[in-house]
């Protein structure tokens, strides 16, 4: 494929398989869960943002230059901070804390369901170890996500009275870091997938990230909306 | 704790955790599942069977002794065959054939919900990661799994009439199988587990175990019973 067309195939798996189809989303956005259901999601996503600098720091690991290092370690900074202005896992607790969650449980991750730790896992081992090309192409999920955190924030805001814009601190620097993230991703992946299989694997990387976003969704759905089947062990809402 | 409290401890994991508590169990065992679920039960589980041997496999290659090695060769034959009498695997293929289910569709994993998969590749990777104490203790469901044998294999030749004493060849020999491999674990895990850490390592393998084999009902359970909601890409019924 010529690199637009492949840029265009890899867009086409958001239009297939990105979250933002998933019914879980929908209900969130449009209001119609309840506190102890977001404090559900909140909890459970706690770990997929927690997990992100280590996956990146794995990567980093392996990166051969530094101008790839450095725009990983950007990421780093992204999510962890650099000390005095807080990263994106930080801003995740204020939602967390904003929703009435103690700390010390939502960081001790007793109360995750099984399915989000098997997936958010999943993640971080693919990126250990696939090639640093699908591991770059796993991250380009991020090419659909600021369409998903307009549609969330303005939601939320609009339909649920326990949070704020406070509270919801966490997306809104994501929707000028994504842009930045992806311009750099997509344009490592168009230029260094220069075979068919180099580009079917980075499609396979990106089919791979877009089912483990939902099969977190999945198991909060299940858990949390129908039919309700909490897994042992799992947060069971107060 | 003493070696018997420590093991009541470790069946006292099966009573809360063990999936013969799933509702997916109970509808399946009682005739309530229409053939479409039965085949993405077995479709789905198959990659469960196929993994058993990898992960056997990477422990094996840990284990220091010959009379440790050869306990677990055993189980490795029982899975993978000897050439001539077919192993657990060839068996469980049996099941999906005699289902109706194309046995390359099957074998190349395409159908496979997500959640299967993280869940399954969590297990393989836990024995290849963890301590070989770990990695043991992790293969004591078997302690629960001849009374779960028992009652699916009664219940579902009672109720499908799509299901025969052939096709679900795969578990009489797990009856006999099962409690051999449990005799040696059991003995090996109690005298080595010989401090509280190292037992509390045991029981969080063990609930780890559960959680998996838990997780992977629930991921059928969200897709094909309710609200039956199928991720993109994974097995529709016809």
């Amino acid at each position: 494929m010529a690199p637009d067309a492949f840029e265009a195939a890899l867009r086409a798996i958001g239009d297939e398989r990105y979250h933002i189809h998933h019914p879980f989303h929908h209900l969130l956005h449009d209001g119609k869960l309840c506190k102890a259901q977001v404090q559900a999601w909140a909890l459970n996503r706690y770990y997929y943002q927690a997990s992100i600098p280590a996956k990146d720091a794995s990567l980093l690991a392996r990166l051969p230059t530094t101008d790839l290092r450095r725009e990983w370690r950007r990421r780093l900074e992204d999510h962890d901070g650099d000390g005095s202005a807080p990263g994106g896992v930080e801003r995740w607790l204020a939602l967390t804390d904003g929703l009435g969650l103690d700390r010390d449980y939502v960081v001790s991750l007793r109360g995750l369901l099984p399915g989000t730790r098997f997936a958010v896992d999943a993640y971080v081992r693919f990126v250990r170890e696939r090639s640093v090309l699908e591991a770059i192409a796993s991250s380009l999920t991020e090419m659909f996500s600021t369409n998903i955190i307009r549609l969330r924030v303005a939601g939320m805001l609009q339909n649920y009275d326990f949070v704020s814009e406070a509270t919801l601190a966490y997306f809104k620097p994501r929707l000028t870091q994504a842009p930045q993230d992806v311009a750099f991703a997509l344009d490592y992946v168009k230029r260094h997938a220069d075979t068919a299989e180099k580009q079917e694997a980075c499609l396979d990387a990106l089919r791979f990230k877009c089912d483990l976003l939902w099969a977190q969704l999945d198991a909060l759905h299940l858990a949390y909306v129908e039919p309700g089947l909490i897994p042992p062990g799992a947060f069971v809402p107060a």
